[in-house]
């Protein structure tokens, strides 16, 4: 945040265009998000978090706490899949009550969150990385990298861990449709960090685990009930079901702030539907190099464009976090977030 | 085929322009099967032999078979993983060999094959649809109808017949990356027949599934192995591992001449490896509704792209065929094609 004023990376343009997207009000802060401008667990709590300290800095004198929980609401509405993002807009707004100097407070509280979220992916990395051996071909779904978090990622944390310490890992990127974060978000990443790595179709995964190519899978969170199960980008559940077929370790790496006790399972987290023209229009540079849309659906065929899916914990073989590594269920969960 | 012309529906147009290949020489029918111009195992068998008649037509008279040798190798390596590629190819051939007019056999030979496909797609079609109940929602992966085969098609056989019979079915066509086949194929198709369906990410399978929206999933083949294993198109691995996960009856829907009764199982069928730019880019009508490519992945990742995977016998409920549906195994199938 500068002055009063967010600055998210335009995660839409990326990996064709790197540009800053400045969010001087809390409606194009909310709009950011809805159009994932920003998005990824962490990175959406950051700004959800430093979006209240903006609507503390913005809200006129006579009507503080009125203007700031419509802001909340608003924030809260975006991405109601999100755990990340109620996690910061309570925090923020529970420290801001409890204190004299409430603008300050919340200011100070984004900025905590924002680098808590950076120290526990930090954490995740070499937490993940023990699981890690030597040679190992790791799927990852999604992106749940640095771009998705405030820095490190969760998801890829273990792998960059991993290959700073010279394991000589490969990664297969799943493309991961409708929006390609595997394809644009973490192969851009990936080639940035100079990690071994290709793209397949999500289609391909199952069939490189019967053919002993993939040694774990490893993935990120975007709420984790109670009971452990996970809710994640749409086609995480295949690939755990498909993992646990083939007997391949099956991660999942989120920060604890991720986990939302007040949701007993995962048939209670909503899920997001998003807009059919995800999935029937694909953006990116033409032969000129400008940014054009293309068709590439049967003109009059409806798309159903479900964000997320939800993981049992009975298919998760460990949830690697910032306090440690455990096989997630009610108990281990209670355990974790007292730690 | 007119006069020594094949002439095919150029389904990389599709949906979007409907034209027509003409394929006047071996080499340009070899490279409309292996750029997909034609695709799908009926159809790519129909092809392959009247690709043989034609070659018989245009050989020289003082190198008949030396030619035809020479055409079938080709037409042979085009696609690697079909069946009815070599099906059609050596049938042609063993008539053309006994019959003292090589040339009238094989096209004779050649009209045969194309008919008995579309014979047999229609009995597939009444078959499986004694399988569909009234309000059924099914899923099927890649295109399996008309356009794969000479007519009715398999895996959409049974749908076409439910929906004739009016059992009030839904449809859930995943869209099929890379290429699309089921957003841009089966989904045109559908919309043709009226049949109420919406496109899917490949994603979205088992969380569909795991909501009890999808009853059964039907799938086409390319090639069966004498063990009762299939190669289908990428992805078609996954939905077979999911469906068995959820209790969910999965389907193959093939005619006999999809079965390699000299592969004796799947490990052993040749899986085709094409190229990555089929993940990398992405075609279709832009906004002023002209024809253009753009870049949908990272520039510098590469991609892996395997155009099929076996799903083993065991995750297949039911083989549906022109002569009945079986359980598939060694002996069922053993049977099966004796009958």
């Amino acid at each position: 945040m500068e002055s009063d004023t967010v600055c998210l990376i335009e995660q839409n343009q990326l990996p064709f265009k790197f540009e800053v997207f400045y969010a001087d009000t809390s409606e194009k802060l909310c709009q950011a998000i809805q159009t994932m401008v920003v998005r990824g667990a962490g990175a959406i709590g950051a700004t959800a978090g430093y979006g209240m300290a903006q609507a503390f800095l913005q809200a006129p004198a006579n009507s503080l706490w009125p203007y700031v929980e419509k802001a909340k609401e608003a924030i809260e509405a975006t991405r109601p899949t999100a755990q990340n993002l109620f996690y910061a807009t309570n925090r923020i707004m529970s420290v801001a009550k409890a204190s004299e100097v409430p603008v300050e407070a919340a200011i100070a509280e984004a900025a905590a969150i924002a680098d808590e979220d950076a120290a526990a992916c930090r954490a995740i990395g070499e937490n993940g990385n023990t699981l890690i051996s030597k040679g190992d071909k790791i799927e990852t779904h999604c992106n749940a990298g640095w771009l998705a978090f405030v820095d490190y990622g969760s998801a890829l944390a273990p792998i960059y861990a991993a290959h700073h310490a010279g394991k000589d890992i490969f990664v297969y990127a799943d493309e991961t449709r409708p929006r390609g974060q595997g394809m644009r978000l973490t192969a851009w990443e990936l080639k940035g960090e100079n990690v071994p790595h290709a793209v397949i179709a999500d289609n391909a995964g199952a069939h490189l685990m019967s053919h002993g190519k993939i040694d774990m899978v490893i993935v990120g969170s975007d709420r984790i009930a109670a009971n452990g199960d996970v809710a994640n980008k749409i086609g995480t559940l295949e690939k755990a079901i498909a993992a646990k077929y083939y007997g391949i370790p099956f991660y999942v790496a989120a920060p604890t702030s991720t986990i939302d006790p007040n949701t007993p399972s995962g048939d209670k987290i909503p899920i997001e539907n998003r807009p059919d023209e995800e999935l029937l229009y694909q953006t990116g540079p033409g032969s000129n190099g400008e940014i054009s849309r293309v068709q590439v659906c049967s003109p009059g065929s409806e798309g159903l464009n479900p964000a997320f899916d939800v993981t049992p914990a009975s298919l998760v073989t460990a949830l690697i976090t910032e306090k440690g590594i455990i096989k997630p269920d009610s108990n281990t969960i209670a355990e974790l977030l007292q730690a």
